[in-house]
């Protein structure tokens, strides 16, 4: 069979008819912004014509929401295509990343040839990325480094400078630095760790975003890389089909981003709601690690803690398949205060009364 | 800039602020089936969860639709994208193909480091296969064929015999037959020369078939494969991310396969306006190419005619770029006899009046 190692299979649950809440993928509890939705009203002739393979529109409102010229926007089908597309274009030989990070990455460069080499984080320093990084990149002379910030699944931020000093490593070693930041408009003032401000210096560095979590699109499929290096989005581009992004998705991305409301109301709400569930999972027998993002990574010796959840109708990610953590580590999606309540009893229940 | 070399690119022509009749894509005229339209109006959490990466629900429908095993069925963003996942997961090294025929097999073959051999199809012939196809096999020794039937731009279908044959040739040379149906439901018992039926005990068959052109669902990206070895499928799954096709794609391709009504008010429309426009299209100084899907090609000695219709808002597809077409050929979609009609009138002043 076929397999699948990431959380939000709600589909092989949803056998039961039972409700599920789904705490194993982290997308915005608001749910789609409301001039989405009425976009979503109005798609019918979105649906029918082949879409702009170009996506002119969406990527002249990133442009002007992400402040960077249009001609640095390449839009995906979820930022996940864009990673292949990147192996598949670039065909690195070397590729560094963290461990542990999003496990696309590693399947796009093995699928396109290319080895994986690893920098392990430590636990003991919370899986924070340290200086000794730069090391590592001097000794693997990596042709792409991925570089997730805020990294999934830990929720930790990558230093201002880490990331700096890695990108000028890349300009200077002609290798590619993917900043993978899908979840930093959740991070309060993730605006200053970002690295699309540098797109504009440096030709080496692509910034890579979704629509799929903070806007709550992950069933409509929408992706963005921001990169000044027209030959680099050139061979990303020839990588793939030319109707990779569906016409409702540039329809309801385009509408999305005009939607300054949802945007406020998601970046003040999502860290409150953040550390309300930290807060709540710390007076648990658990190691929590303090997060950034919108889901939070905790540790426990309860074994299989996802299957007991699920008996309960809550999804969580058992991270044991992550390469750097193992078996114990589990991530929760920060959703609305109501949801959160009720993963934290199920967890209580689990963990102190039958623990 | 980057390239795109396909027709429906009426966003590029949308600047104008009038309304374009799209001849240069392939659509049904009829539009989305009512039941993917009224799947649409309750699409919304449908757009908001992750999709089912392995797309249950329409894949049992489209198995019950085909009359294939589920395990036969695997889904795509679009054809366009299994295309490329095929070249990605099986590498080929020689790919044969018709010329002229679809760009995108060359595209995607050429794209994961092989090398495309054309069978070119005469002129004289009406640019139909014939049995000297056969002869190129064993002269290129292929590790895969794609043949398009009815082929595309022609309309023209490729005998049964040969597709047969072509089959039994790859299973004993080992490599793979890949049969693109996309437009074979508009054909006039068309099943009659579909290789559906032949997967079952050909492990070295895949079909192709998508929702684009029949369901008019270009704009919602669906696509299927049907192909009875688990290991084929396998590769081409792994060649790329999990979540390929949106969760609405899934939600309204299986609502359209519900629509019996739409599907044979399709089945028998299409033959009829396809009649009716190459009878048209013949009472002018044209060299009509009888076609059996739902677009014809001709030839004309005037140059720039796709701007010259354009000019009248009408699209119509340029085939210069097609290898073993060049200039003088042009495709046109068949569309509601009132659309035919613009066009004839369109193309009467064009080739007529001021020829």
């Amino acid at each position: 069979m076929i397999t699948y190692g990431h959380g939000g299979d709600i589909y092989g649950y949803s056998g039961t008819g039972r409700t599920v809440l789904d705490f194993s993928s982290n997308i915005n509890p608001l749910g789609l912004p409301p001039t989405a939705k009425n976009a979503l009203q109005h798609s019918e002739a979105a649906c029918i014509a082949y879409p702009d393979p170009y996506c002119r529109a969406v990527s002249e409102k990133i442009a002007e929401y992400e402040s960077v010229p249009v001609e640095s926007v390449l839009c995906g089908n979820g930022a996940a295509d864009l990673i292949y597309r990147i192996a598949y274009g670039l065909k690195p030989k070397k590729a560094l990343v963290l461990a542990p990070t999003f496990s696309e990455y590693e399947q796009a460069i093995r699928q396109s040839g290319g080895a994986v080499f690893y920098h392990v984080l430590r636990e003991e320093n919370e899986f924070v990325p340290e200086q000794d990084f730069l090391q590592t990149l001097d000794r693997v002379q990596p042709d792409i480094v991925f570089l997730c910030n805020p990294n999934n699944p830990t929720g930790k931020t990558i230093l201002k400078e880490i990331m700096a000093e890695t990108a000028t490593w890349c300009r200077d070693h002609n290798a590619v630095l993917v900043a993978d930041e899908c979840f930093l408009d959740f991070v309060c003032q993730g605006e200053a760790l970002s690295m699309i401000k540098e797109t504009d210096n440096n030709p080496n560095i692509i910034v890579l975003k979704a629509f799929t979590k903070f806007f709550a699109m992950a069933g409509l499929r929408l992706g963005y890389l921001i990169c000044s290096n027209a030959a680099l989005r050139e061979k990303i581009w020839q990588a793939g089909q030319p109707w990779s992004v569906s016409g409702i998705a540039q329809l309801c991305g385009t509408a999305a981003l005009c939607d300054d409301m949802y945007i406020a109301q998601t970046k003040t709400m999502i860290p409150r709601l953040r550390e309300e569930l930290q807060a709540e999972l710390e007076k648990l027998p658990l190691r929590v690690y303090s997060g950034t993002a919108n889901y939070l990574l905790f540790r426990t010796a309860i074994t299989h803690l996802d299957q007991k959840t699920a008996r309960q109708d809550i999804l969580i990610r058992n991270c044991a398949n992550y390469h750097g953590l193992g078996e114990g580590y589990y991530r929760v999606a920060v959703k609305s205060t109501e949801d959160n309540q009720k993963l934290i009893s199920a967890l209580r229940a689990i963990v102190v009364d039958n623990g």
